[in-house]
């Protein structure tokens, strides 16, 4: 009943330590159905707990031995015991956002253990504003953070009043599942993977095993196959890390980047990188660690398939990389969003005149950072080839439903690793744009600051926008 | 900075998998301290995960590697994080006993990760009556259930004003320390592993060597060497189990059950006995699992080291373990009480007949179970040496206090392992008898009943009694 496990996923296995756990969570918030009464969280555990029948996906666990020849495999586990998966739990009080992201962060620090399916949900009450949180963990050997997203999306509706919906983890029938994210074995981010893989198989010399994969990559981290070279200073983010996780996380409304974008002929993801720009100096600045040159952000870009020549296996999008210049040397929030803006433009055009291989050197930056740094000891090289990952993933538009609640808020976990300790992953959801900051604990001190910066850096892009 | 791991908790650690995590636990309820404010819970756990200095004991964990020539050895963490190891929780609503006990069920399921020290606690707020709870983890490798209840007593005062108490994981000065309990390197059941292993040592073929103390302990379980030998049969109990466990517990009254010793000639050990064992006879009636005869349980007991004529290296009390036939088949309590009343006494005068190093054969059945059963395997001979461990062990008899908080009970979480999926730990404190109940959940199902049967038992006793 073994399966193999794709080499990446096994990377990912692989190259998970105590000070990387390697799984990427979600945070929601939902609103209570009209009418729910006292036991509604613990109904909503139920329901969670209770699928049909759990997706392949959500049963296997890695396994490697002796009758194996040492290799990893994927194996079914025999005694899944779906209690041990999903969890209620409950927050101390004053049952602030404050306690709900301090458990977020501890359970975000802890590693899933091997001998199980990898992945754990925890139903949480006791918000003291009557909102239930739900944190999902999976790991990145399952699943990538954007497809763990769409997972989730996949299960909810715009219909308030649709009732026995599955929790993500339940099988679905075929006819119903997204084909973007579920393939038919239940493979989710094998998706994405195998476009990238079967992308790198056109030229010969990167046929999609690792050590090809490897050399390519590298290239491309050491921007040899990129069109733009810029200098990353070395900052506090890029240290070897340890296993604390901080998690913070705020929305703010999608309209007010917007009029900024309308106002100054920016786009909005121009403006969330001014947020972080200006966020990130006044940061660095209050620890009195702000170098002189400034911050180098690598962005993960869509990239239309037709333009960029590289047709994903599913016909989607390619993933293409863009490094962007944070302009924190620059004061002026007006002049950092022009300066973010074209490097932004500049870094697109670039990429547009890269080759496919070029651009799925960098793609795979994007994909699998986790997996490559420590395979390429980012750690030693003397300047970092960029100093923090900023992304920014479109999510639905309208407002969800999951069995009459509403969903209220949906924040990515992501996954901080040795060079580059702070992970910023920005999520649109219902008119909110959602900022979810992921940093190791010991390296990013007082990361929950940056949530405070953040807001400042809006208002003071409005007024320099004349808002 | 690598010192080596004692045989025996080694076999603690190898003798471990998913199905049988090794660790024992502690449930504690306190009470507030008056005036105690609305932020109490959260100024306990401060205090709790900032002592002064941490134990050396709870700052070690296993490591092995090529370096260490594959064998487990105890580092220092390096990275020690106080923050992943005490942690702030809170029960979901409506916060009764019942939440709790799922919560400690839950926690006691999961396995410590060996890459961090091997200890885990939980302070607990959302009872609805306003007790704190505190539920506490640490590998048998490191402590045994007995010396961890000894631990937490050692860090308690009768005195309620006293103030500026460390945790139980916080290294004391060795003044303070007492004996029994802690060794000078912060090392605790060392002292109970070394006693058995120096008293093992008395003869030439049992010379404290793994393979010979296997040797000796196997003839111990097959009743070789024991002058009782008692048929037990097969129940639901001795089966394989899994990882999944439930956790029981609740307490009453010493002085109950010493009226009823009083008015029929037993001790308040032989009233524990038939409570259990009354218990587990309406209990696998229910199930329609009761065998025809009687259950037999393996009764850890203290033996005076004088009478013994084994000291143990500290010159405390050695320990022995007798068989108890429990008489399940007898219907009425008042019989099944002095059924077990005269198999304990012929228990106890069989055990002071043996020799130094058959008693110590028993002895070490009692300490390790958990590690001798797999490598005797247990689970393959045909018919169990006995069906359930039920240990007694006495706690303080007067009111203790943590910086004010008032301990109102102590219960102790115990290790089921394959052959023997139930552990019945009593303890008493303060007065009352507390009875700790810890099984696979899928082997031992609803497990809690036993608690109404405990209590109805406890009646019947008194009825018989003519209380």
């Amino acid at each position: 009943m073994a399966t193999p496990i794709d080499p990446t996923a096994a990377g990912f296995l692989l190259a998970e330590n105590r000070n990387m756990p390697m799984h990427v969570g979600g945070l929601q918030l939902f609103k209570k159905p009209e009418g729910a009464g006292r036991t509604y969280v613990r109904e909503m555990f139920q329901a969670m707990s209770s699928p049909e029948e759990v997706a392949p996906l959500f049963l296997k666990h890695p396994h490697r031995s002796v009758r194996t020849g040492g290799q990893l495999v994927w194996k079914p586990d025999e005694q899944f015991d779906i209690e041990h998966h999903v969890r209620h739990s409950a927050l101390p009080g004053p049952g602030r956002v404050r306690e709900l992201l301090e458990l977020c962060s501890r359970l975000h620090g802890t590693r899933l253990a091997r001998e199980r399916p990898l992945w754990e949900a925890h139903v949480i009450e006791g918000l003291r504003d009557g909102r239930v949180a739900m944190y999902t963990k999976t790991h990145h050997a399952l699943i990538d953070g954007v497809s763990a997203m769409r997972l989730l999306a996949s299960v909810l509706s715009t219909d308030p009043d649709q009732r026995d919906m599955p929790p993500p983890w339940g099988a679905r029938p075929g006819g119903r599942t997204p084909r973007p994210v579920l393939t038919d074995d239940g493979g989710i981010s094998e998706v994405t993977m195998t476009a990238l893989r079967s992308a790198l198989g056109i030229t010969a010399e990167a046929a999609g095993m690792p050590g090809a994969l490897v050399k390519t990559i590298r290239k491309g981290l050491r921007n040899e196959t990129s069109a733009l070279s810029l200098y990353a200073p070395r900052t506090i983010l890029n240290q070897s890390i340890t296993g604390s996780r901080r998690f913070a996380a705020q929305d703010w409304p999608v309209e007010r980047l917007r009029a900024i974008g309308r106002s100054t002929g920016t786009t909005i993801n121009d403006v969330v990188m001014a947020m972080c720009s200006g966020a990130m100096r006044t940061y660095l600045l209050e620890l009195d660690a702000l170098p002189d040159a400034p911050l180098v952000a690598m962005v993960p870009v869509g990239l239309n398939a037709k333009h960029s020549q590289v047709a994903s296996a599913e016909g989607g999008n390619a993933v293409g990389a863009v490094m962007v210049q944070l302009a924190t040397d620059q004061a002026d929030p007006a002049r950092r969003l022009g300066t973010i803006h074209r490097s932004m433009k500049d870094g697109k055009e670039a990429l547009s005149s890269m080759t496919p291989v070029q651009i799925l050197a960098m793609s795979a930056i994007g994909q699998a950072p986790a997996i490559l740094t420590p395979m390429l000891r980012m750690q030693g090289i003397v300047r970092p080839p960029y100093n923090l990952i900023i992304s920014n993933v479109p999510g639905p538009r309208s407002t969800h439903y999951w069995n009459g609640a509403q969903l209220l808020g949906s924040y990515p976990l992501s996954i901080p690793i040795n060079g580059m300790a702070l992970n910023i992953t920005c999520t649109s959801y219902d008119g909110n744009m959602a900022f979810g900051l992921t940093g190791c604990r010991r390296t990013v001190p007082h990361l929950q600051r940056l949530l405070g910066h953040l807001d400042d850096e809006l208002r003071n892009l409005e007024t320099a926008a004349g808002l």
